[in-house]
């Protein structure tokens, strides 16, 4: 079975987790044929932190995770913090392959959101 | 004129804004029919302050200025930080209009570029 990890930054305020959590579920609905299981998961602040959320993928099923940084820049937090904490839960794991996606903010179709975002807003 | 002002929170490693500064570069050859000018601005800790990336736009001869968040959640930076920071500059540039647009995790092509992340990593 496949799992997606969306991974926030995590917040003290518990609404903006909630908005993480939300967009994991709509996230999962959209999903159904790639991952068998979507959840999210924060690098600190905020319950569920990554290896709380690998490891619930695990207990749901999971062979495969695929960790997906919800992050826009690539900060210490992308490129040290989230691959220290999934490494750490390798040796936990050994059969589960688990493998880190780019963060959101690398995606192509950031500059075209950001445009829609922009001319809706002229 | 109108101006585009793309807001990140800024960080200290300088390769993390320089990537922001591209992006406002990158949009402004695609937003050229919508907005004569595009620059990058940080709510802290990198140069170019949001009261001094109003203030350039205003000296390049914007009448009218957008400020794009450039953030993922509804955090206290979108919520409280980014209106108080921009609300000071209004004064100071009484004929100027000054907007702040959603910022960019509200945006409904957020889900679809999630899912093509997920989707491509799977």
């Amino acid at each position: 079975m496949k799992a997606l990890l969306l991974v926030a930054h995590g917040s003290r305020r518990q609404r903006s987790n909630d908005e993480v959590i939300e967009l994991a579920q709509k996230l999962k609905s959209e999903c159904v044929d790639h991952y068998d299981i979507v959840q999210a998961a924060f690098l600190e602040l905020a319950d569920t932190l990554i290896a709380d959320g690998i490891e619930n993928c695990v207990n749901a099923g999971a062979s495969h995770i695929t960790v997906l940084p919800y992050f826009l820049n690539s900060g210490r937090h992308v490129t040290e913090d989230i691959p220290h904490d999934v490494d750490n839960t390798r040796s936990k794991f050994p059969n589960v392959q688990i493998h880190i996606a780019q963060h959101i903010g690398e995606s192509p179709a950031m500059i075209p959101l950001l445009k829609a975002a922009a001319v809706n807003n002229s």
